[in-house]
């Protein structure tokens, strides 16, 4: 390792603390003003670098990574609109909760404002969107220097990771003069040696250790909603995409006698308690009217489902519970927040209602699972009468197909609301999605990202325009071809939602396909030659889980095409709404 | 054409607005909440929509249309990360200086902060970083409202135009509430119909004309400046990147005996004062210490040559001309600026000049001349005398190749780099960059886009990972088929500037490839079959000029491929430099 000057001496500090904090994993995109950051990471032992030449790309790998391992993930960038293409990816994980650190290289002081190459304005760029902005100046070689940064990312990581707030994007800052490199030809050292010295704490630690225990919800609280659970047998809960464990949920809906609706993302779609056809239940008038709830208990964030929308209005009572107060509740509706860490609050909850002996009503809950029996057998005959690939069914099969241990990242359009329809309860499965601000952008990024990330298997559901709007996700250095994580791409040649939604009453039909439907006539098999990413097509829908178990069991990045239509689609959706409709009014 | 509820009302108003203020262009990206701004835009026949898949591409096809036609265009998107991804065009915009209106749908406030799908805090999303923000509530059906909202277009064109300050990015965003679109199945209106009167100006003009003057100079700024210019026969004018007109300045500087130093995009890179080789006679020391010039007069924003910029330090008396006072001085070097339109002020100089007689000083002229002959015709011999394609040769003849009539696109790393080395100067050519923020992001829908704002073919210069960075570009709807542009790609497998800066020194060989030049091995030709672009290679240099001129004849969009070789390149650059010393080293 040659003599540090300045710069060498910035970039091996932060490098080192990073490490010594958790944030092993750093996706770097090239570039010259960075050179020492990825000269330093080049070096450290203590972590993984992975090369991804598009930084847009690169934000959304590290945001995959940070979701599959439960902690931040690190992306480094040279300066200028290299930074700037951060933003979609900043903004996806300040909407999710998510950990993310963007480390960006800048120019020195002097160079800024004067029409120097790649020098822009990035103090603050991400304004509003991260939890927390650092500037480092240049590195001085002055005592006391090489403190300031481990404590800086000490602290960078510990905002990513929520200390005493929610869990985001937070944005460091770093200001190279030249020379940026330590060694010239000839291997002297170019510039001053940095004589400061730069050794973190002896025993490996971080600078500062942080530690933070999630709300302990006050006992008060817990018995009065515990009072007002045990005196509401017809209750609900209702799971979005949360990072709570489903076994205290369970318990607590298991000891109320409330059914439990849970979306693909919430961890907790298993179990006997689980409605799977919620969304069919909620548009079906007579079912709405004679089951709305009297207590709504809601834990993370919903929204997949208009029906459910809109029938838990502000008429229902509901209660959210949230680790840090998180304000998902777009209709208006909540009456409560608790904010307390989920787990413990259900567990509190359990328990005093196990102790108050909570007065259950056992046709309440019948009732449920009667109507989503009937509800889910119509919509699987339905999907399973033809053997040409949906929409719908991939999803189903797709996320029954996964091996145990598997996590499935879904794309924010229709995959995660097709999986919302159709996907069967089950167990051993994480299911992941940029749910955050719900763009279609960086979804390759993303699986990949949580194929690094985490163990076991990715699967991915992705829509053609998803896949084509981030095909640079698959740009990334080759240690990342060794990943397993097999793409199904429901491929019907564009923007297949706008199909469901008004627009498509309302424009010629010319203007609509143009402006909206956008087919875009790109193969899916070329896009995989570009790539050299292994590619199989299935034509029929009972062959696709025996192509997906064959992919996983493969190996590597793969994707596996399924062709719909969108037109064929929209009838199929018109479909189970009707055929569920009818199970519902055939029920006693 | 539906009667209009009040989010069609507000569309349909912005977007007769927009095309009465001359912002004829407009690039689409498809969404759900921006249905009504769709809508207006398929309905009104005075803009030309474009469709892109990627915002982020569309940004820079938007500004490739703003920076051709010499105004700005604009892009619209729906909620959410779309409009994040935008963030890299802005950049770019607000340092070149370039018009770019972006218009961003949004949800309504009551929507906002609650988790809704896709809402995102979109307020000011781009900081500092536009010109101007304004936020439209939602459509309100009162009196004023479609006057508000016509004035509030008319102010953001005049910002994006630099009305009162520097030409730039400004941002629009319109919050719709359901119903965002007209009709229903049965062709009803949805939502209550829109009664106040949408009408603008019955002449059709804007509802507000700005007209706008660039800053005359002051009679006693310019009596001083040219006074200056008369005692310093050994001046030096040196135009970087402007859209002043050529014509004045080298009219002022024939009347100076002054040469001129003309980067590729300053417009100016033609006629006999034209120092083409001024990078290696700034780097040769002999030259560089006979030829300190005693003054020179800056126009436009420069930095292509370090070389140059060295030289030209604080020891050297410089003033620059600039129409909005853009402080465009990496190195600290300006004794002066005068805030006015170049070419009045060079006309103004001129004039002054010549009736003061001003004390010529031939040789210094003549061994300008003769340097620049002696390099040039060293470069030209070491580049022709190999057929091996090479980087700057490529550049050259590209330039070379291009009709009278033509624009050339550049890409921001190399080859900017290697047209300011190699470019023969020439009229009728018209060359483009990104080089406010000198990204490598966005070129092909740059290219695209000012194919489709400008007249004439458009030729584009890039490197293959410029062109892999932005190959949604090519995912611009079928219309822009039709545009007649060639895009030759520089292919090197990789990031070719690095082995020219100090890493390639600094690391194990192994890291350097990995985290520097990234190798990506994806073929152009594989790109090219996704994207249904027809593709040429080029495998001797010779045989360039041809395949360009082919590919320009027969029209439409087309990539041509020219492999090059990073190490070759590196090595070449040393030999132009020993060649053109030696030349230099020759002179008398």
């Amino acid at each position: 390792m040659s003599a540090p000057n300045a710069s060498t001496a910035i970039a091996r500090v932060l490098v080192d603390e990073l490490a010594r904090t958790g944030v092993n994993d750093v996706v770097l995109a090239p570039g010259s003003r960075s050179a020492a950051l990825a000269g330093a990471l080049a070096e450290h032992s203590g972590v993984r670098v992975h090369v991804a030449l598009d930084e847009r790309s690169g934000g959304f790998c590290a945001l995959g990574i940070a979701r599959a391992a439960g902690g931040p993930a690190a992306v480094v960038t040279t300066s200028g609109t290299a930074v700037a293409n951060l933003l979609p990816a900043v903004v996806e994980a300040d909407e999710a909760g998510a950990g993310l650190l963007v480390v960006s290289a800048n120019r020195p002081p002097e160079l800024r404002g004067t029409g120097a190459n790649q020098a822009i304005d990035q103090t603050k760029l991400f304004g509003d969107h991260v939890r927390w902005f650092a500037e480092l100046g240049v590195a001085e070689d002055r005592a006391g220097a090489p403190a300031a940064w481990r404590s800086t990312v000490c602290r960078a990581v510990a905002e990513a990771r929520g200390v005493g707030a929610r869990p985001g994007p937070v944005h460091v800052d770093v200001a190279f003069r030249e020379p940026t490199v330590p060694a010239s030809d000839d291997g002297r050292t170019r510039g001053e040696p940095f004589r400061t010295p730069l050794d973190g704490r002896a025993d490996g630690e971080p600078w500062t250790r942080v530690t933070r225990t999630l709300a302990e919800p006050e006992p008060e609280e817990l018995d009065d909603l515990a009072a007002r659970i045990a005196a509401a047998p017809r209750g609900l809960v209702v799971v979005g995409e949360t990072t709570a464990p489903p076994e205290p949920i369970h318990r607590l809906a298991r000891a109320a006698g409330w059914p439990v609706v849970a979306e693909p993302l919430s961890g907790a779609r298993d179990g006997e308690l689980v409605v799977a056809a919620a969304p069919y239940l909620a548009a079906h008038e007579g079912f709405a009217a004679s089951h709305r709830p009297d207590l709504v208990l809601r834990i993370g964030r919903g929204g997949l489902s208009r029906a459910l929308g809109s029938w838990l209005g502000a008429d229902v009572s509901q209660v959210l519970l949230d680790p840090h107060g998180a304000w998902t509740d777009p209709e208006r509706a909540l009456s409560g927040i608790l904010v307390a860490d989920p787990a413990r609050a259900c567990e509190g909850l359990r328990r005093r209602l196990d102790a108050l002996g909570a007065a259950l009503d056992p046709a309440w809950l019948e009732s449920w699972r009667e109507a989503d029996a009937g509800a889910t057998d119509a919509l699987h005959a339905v999907l399973d009468a033809t053997d040409a690939p949906s929409e719908p069914r991939t999803a189903r099969d797709v996320a029954a197909a996964a091996p145990d241990g598997a996590t499935l990242v879904v794309g924010s359009s229709m995959p995660v609301r097709d999986l919302d329809l159709a996907m069967r309860p089950r167990g051993g499965l994480r299911v992941l999605g940029n749910r955050g601000a719900s763009g279609i952008d960086g979804i390759v990024s993303t699986a990949l990202g949580a194929a690094l990330g985490g163990p076991g298997p990715v699967l991915g559901l992705v829509g053609d325009l998803s896949l084509l709007h981030d095909a640079n996700g698959f740009l990334l250095d080759a240690e990342a071809q060794r990943l397993d994580c097999t793409l199904v791409v429901v491929q019907n040649d564009g923007g297949g939602i706008f199909s469901l939604l008004p627009p498509v009453d309302h424009l010629p039909s010319e203007a609509f396909e143009r402006l909206f439907s956008t087919p875009h006539g790109r193969d899916v098999a070329d896009l995989a030659r570009l790539h050299g990413v292994p590619h199989t097509r299935v034509d029929r829908a009972a062959a696709l889980p025996g192509a997906v178990g064959e992919a996983v069991a493969a190996g590597g990045v793969r994707l596996v095409e399924v062709r719909t239509d969108r037109e064929a689609n929209r009838a199929l959706h018109r479909d189970l709404q009707a055929a569920t409709a009818r199970a519902l009014d055939a029920l006693p």
